[in-house]
């Protein structure tokens, strides 16, 4: 399947952040709470979203999360994300979470993110973002992968629908 | 397919949380960071484990989360969760959320949650938890479609092994 | 003392709440800090007078606040609250603090406070709530006690005033 | 009624804090959230408390307390506390809440509050404190209320321990 | 070099500000970061310029920042701060840092700051603050090494515009 | 001046960070304070200088800081960091921030920093740690103005020393 053109290419949205983990949010054995991972990975997805658009966005869905490694306070963690595909009024971001304890100098994978977000007009009503067009090899294979995931995920919301 | 006995049941496990949504983290219409509902969605989760397991918990996963609808700063949250099933070592933990606009008193459904939770033991090592014995039929609905997710949960954590 | 009809039931302004305790603010001995505490009574206590009202409230007052047990990081502090009772703009809120330990089960009763919250027009003036229907044996205690609570209270106050 | 010697003078407790009002918690008139002065009076309170004892201390409890004028983002908020009294291991804190607008230089009062801390041992139970030594005719005044708060808090609580 | 009349005095914007450490931001030492103490004395900072000039104040510069000692969870800073001098719609701001440890009593002097800010109108634009007057010999001191420090910020300033 | 060798290179410890700024701590017109900029660039300096010395680290000073442009609610601030020197037991950090409009896309240099971090052993005493290696011509000019800015900062503590 080939990208539409005009549009923006994945690495004009590509976000990298950082965050020391501090003690507000762990547990007794020293681990943070995952919800405040998602937050990070939200936020880093919201600004990626946001850069592809030059919109308001909000967060739409967030595929299943797997938690690969817990982490601890006093590590770094690293959130990585870019705009894979984009729909009409909607955009595929992917997130990848790593974290890294500054004294062992020790990195691993912590998370891997599938989130979707609408660009919202000045009214608050979903309005159309620019296609992305991938160029590198690892672009197109993000922005195919996106594709067959939006298909599964729009029939899991219709399917989510009916059961309501 | 039976549960397992002696156990907990869900209801011993069920959180009822309210959260008054603050402009700390809202854009500029005014709507919050879906990241901030997902941190409220992991506490509540993690309360429900930690009731069931009496342990310290950790988040494993989160499956796919359909925001319904975007929550607006001075509207209340509501997270609802309960344990529905637990493997050895691990609990899936259901959570609907539904916010509430105080001014007019409209409650609507915002998002449906399922995480997975692992209880630790006091070195951080996975320990077991009690078996969950569903009683009414709502229960054990959820007890029989939590074995269900599993079952995909375990294909597709499989298949993530062998891409890495 | 009837109450007057048609009004509100304090059942529909009830408000179950669960906080997490976290390291944020928490002394050397792992005890948090009682203004913590305050600050959660005083949310639950505007959602339910909120709720009542269908408008913005702010606190206009709150009773004695004995502390019968320190609170702990990592222990659930679990909320209640309800209206009642209403004058003119007024409510006073019921508010009942517990907190249990996750990992023990053990519950305990951690404070009991009484707020009155005053509902707000579109210009910050004060305006008129609905009168609080007590229906239940409870309702109607709590109804009556507020009253003389009230009376106390409105004595107290011209004493303040006076004073100052 | 004479204050015991060798003891510590309320000036040497004495705090002046200053909070500038953020948007974090405000409702969408603007006016903050009670339970945020709450929670500053509580700090002060526990500033104040830790130098006379020079312990840790947790908050017993707090006297009733009347909002006298909401406080909007943008200004800025004064806390003054003294040790006015202590018993064997604990004490009263008096607090004074004013509010400043840096824009008119309006100062209003705002709250009035009595605090009761306990000092704790390095095991967390309860640990002696030393005595008050009022000075000035406003420090002697300030002890005799405390002394007649004190006495009335007692009652109350005894009545509390019968009612539950 | 005189003071310009009619002014204010630097006494008239003086601020007292303390804030107890509390274990969020701190690393596994126990030793808070640096970020938060600039933090408070940004605020303490606007306060006292804010004070001075009657209008909405923004930071321009802080000059150099050293930390004589690290602050630790459970101390107490203190935060003094008063407008030095005032340009035509800038002020210099002089701040001191100090830490009090509750239990032994020790205080010791933390840090020294000087902060510049620009007052704005409706609009966000630049406008015009009071001139001040210093009374005191102190307070003529500070008033004449600031417009020293004022001068060789200016040509800093002018050499790195030079330079980008 | 030469770089001792074997050390470590500045592409090594470069960290590369993201805020969104939230509505948490802006002023009437929208403006962040100062001291939520300078609690990042502490934060990325921290992290920068602990990747370099893999130890505990706390900020010894920060050089003057001027902020060239203010930061609005909704901006993404992007903070660059990495280590230019280090002498026996203290770390010169150079920070870049930067802020993006997400709907313009435009981007503005915001402010440029240098922070000297301390590394600690276990006991909290200053430890040592490795030399910086520059390479590229960029590194090698940023080493060679850190030793000035460096000499700099060590006459001007003396001058401190001597007036106190």
């Amino acid at each position: 399947m080939a990208a539409p053109t005009p549009g923006k290419r994945p690495s004009e949205s590509s976000v990298d952040m950082r965050e020391m983990v501090l003690p507000e949010s762990a547990n007794n054995l020293g681990t943070i709470f995952g919800g405040q991972v998602m937050s990070w990975i939200d936020i880093a997805a919201a600004i990626a979203a946001g850069r592809h658009a030059r919109r308001v966005v909000v967060t739409a869905s967030i595929d299943a999360l797997h938690f690969l490694a817990p982490v601890k306070v006093g590590e770094v963690v690293r959130i990585k994300a870019q705009v894979n595909y984009a729909a009409r009024t909607s955009m595929e971001v992917g997130v990848r979470v790593e974290k890294e304890n500054l004294i062992s100098g020790a990195v691993a994978h912590t998370a891997t993110a599938y989130a979707t977000f609408v660009a919202l007009d000045e009214k608050g009503k979903p309005t159309d973002v620019p296609p992305v067009t991938p160029e590198t090899e690892e672009e197109k294979r993000r922005y195919n992968e996106a594709v067959k995931r939006r298909e599964a995920r729009v029939a899991l919301a219709q399917q989510l629908k009916k059961k309501r």
